[in-house]
């Protein structure tokens, strides 16, 4: 079954064998550089590979239904290569502060991934989008009907597994899903406007990414029964790493490799969402993306010409810049916890997730 | 508060005086006569009143957002005239068997009428509809992705009010919820499709509407102290209640008046779901009725003939029969509790809901 773990979980975020061949060589030695770092420091997928097994197990037997298409979109894509961060996040919160309860930590951890596929399959709705990594989006083989469903199925599963525990952790769930729907009506309301500011785009990704990443973490400090003030130090960590890990999804729609991401770039500026680089761009006084962002007409060659420009401007390096605050504001508080295994797990993680390529 | 309670629960199930206007006189006679009946049975509005009322308050605390669009979809149709059964089955199933814990029962009702609000939202974009009691529905009125959010947003809030409860309240309500969308994808199976059985049309009622029901008045009883035959009893009552509920359902869309309904007769037809009175039409023989029912491509002349033909048949005797068995079965279990104004509470709804002309 660690194989498993492996096909799913390590060998996508460690830069995927099978996809290299139409990669520039400079990339590949990239790549090549960036690995060797990582296999040095402390592997955060391995600190709790085991507990990650019993998530996707969690995940399998969780998605089984009466009608085969709901488990069959779910399984498209639960088993379509996700990163499991979230539940990585959650597992290593409750490990660090000596949580012992595994099956109480894997249940809420699957919820939170469970939470988050049922956003995937929604958002592919909203924004029409026909791939989703790297393969068809459920939405375009399914149908909006049958996807629609099968998100609220999810977002049921998800309840089964979070309703089980205390009040605090029902509430903290809750809280971090209606922050979810907010943040989508609150990207909605800015989609295609330039008047779009900085303050938007960080209450955008703070209520839409981060604040499942922010509850997973207390959560997994409080069932391991960390002390109230460590319980917020871990919702800062994974709050900043939810940041800054949106940021850098929004740098790769950028300059990311097609064959790295299992979709075109470009799709924020398709589907006239605010990502960071084009706030930057515009910011700069691009005035061709700023019509590109605003055009419901676009072409793909009005689309390549804006990214790059937006990739030949100073937006990329300023965007990174931002992520890289948003990583060092994320390892002040796990500074501040004793050494381990575990603490070593939750820093390298914000490097591989500041570092990545996908 | 008690006048909203009536303004909002009790006037629309006891007939709308300003929509009265343009309806046939002898309608109106019948109306006056069913009125006087009910008037004189105990009113199982007036038994759970106060409790009502405080469901109410909860409603409107919880729709509350940060976005206002998500508050306004939200009341747009929690406003808008809902009946309010599911929470009132779940109260007389508590007071019943004696329950006290007045708060707690109030928010399990209250979540399982967001679950049943947050479905009419994805329900309305499933069927593209327009009309919603009375009224433009959300889909229409705020587009696609607002409401398919809202609709996320008032699971969310169910969960918050169904995640305070232990694990078999979690679980049934869970239960309950994917039984909700294994039967939407089941009626969407069946759509337009000749093949649909009395067998498959009651495996979609009871999975789409009758188990909430049935969730709701198990709980409550639950929540009651009552012994667990007891429990299974007033499931037992509630789920033949719900069928007979949507039984009707199906025969006023076929012979119903638009304006006691709130929406133009003729729905099921136009949306190609398998209701009733098709069904029992189509095993009658009636081909123009079948042809009606398979084609995508209806116009309003075509639905208006096809509804008059159901109508000259026996389809709607026949399935008011069906709506009359299923109420005795749910008259049975109520039969064996002691006599109490709640226990004639329970039997009056059955009563309002089998003889309702909305």
């Amino acid at each position: 079954m660690f194989r498993d773990i492996l096909r799913h979980v390590m060998e996508p975020l460690l830069f995927q064998q099978n996809k290299k061949k139409s990669l520039h060589p400079s990339l590949l030695t990239d790549i090549a550089k960036k690995r060797t770092a990582i296999k040095s420091a402390i592997d955060p997928f391995r600190c709790v590979a085991e507990e990650l097994e019993l998530v996707e197990r969690n995940l399998m037997r969780s998605i089984r239904s009466s009608e085969q298409i709901l488990t069959d979109i779910s399984a498209h894509l639960i088993l379509g290569g996700g990163k499991r961060i979230r539940p990585m996040v959650t597992l290593l919160a409750f490990k660090v502060f000596g949580g012992k309860k595994i099956e109480d930590i894997v249940d809420i951890a699957t919820a939170i991934e469970l939470i988050h596929t049922a956003t995937l399959l929604h958002d592919d709705i909203l924004d029409g989008a026909e791939i989703r990594r790297g393969k068809e989006s459920a939405y375009k083989k399914f149908g909006l009907k049958a996807t629609l469903i099968a998100g609220d199925f999810l977002f049921i599963k998800a309840f089964e597994f979070a309703g089980k525990f205390d009040a605090t952790v029902v509430q903290w769930t809750a809280d971090a899903c209606t922050h979810l729907t907010e943040g989508e009506i609150l990207q909605g309301f800015f989609n295609r406007k330039l008047e779009v500011t900085l303050e938007d785009y960080l209450e955008i990704v703070k209520r839409k990414t981060a604040s499942l990443f922010e509850t997973g973490a207390k959560v997994g400090a409080y069932l391991a029964g960390a002390n109230p003030s460590f319980v917020e130090e871990m919702g800062t960590y994974a709050l900043n790493l939810g940041i800054a890990f949106q940021i850098i999804d929004d740098v790769l729609d950028v300059v990311g490799h097609k064959e790295l991401l299992g979709k075109p770039v470009g799709m924020d500026l398709r589907d006239g969402n605010p990502s960071l680089p084009i706030i930057l761009a515009i910011r700069e006084g691009q005035s061709g993306v700023a019509e590109a962002f605003q055009s419901d007409h676009l072409t793909e060659k009005m689309i390549r010409t804006a990214i790059e420009t937006i990739g030949r401007g100073s937006a990329i390096a300023k965007a990174r810049n931002f992520s890289r605050s948003y990583a060092e504001m994320a390892f002040k508080p796990v500074e501040k916890l004793p050494p381990s295994l575990y603490r070593n797990g939750l820093k390298t993680l914000v490097q591989l997730i500041t570092e990545r390529d996908f």
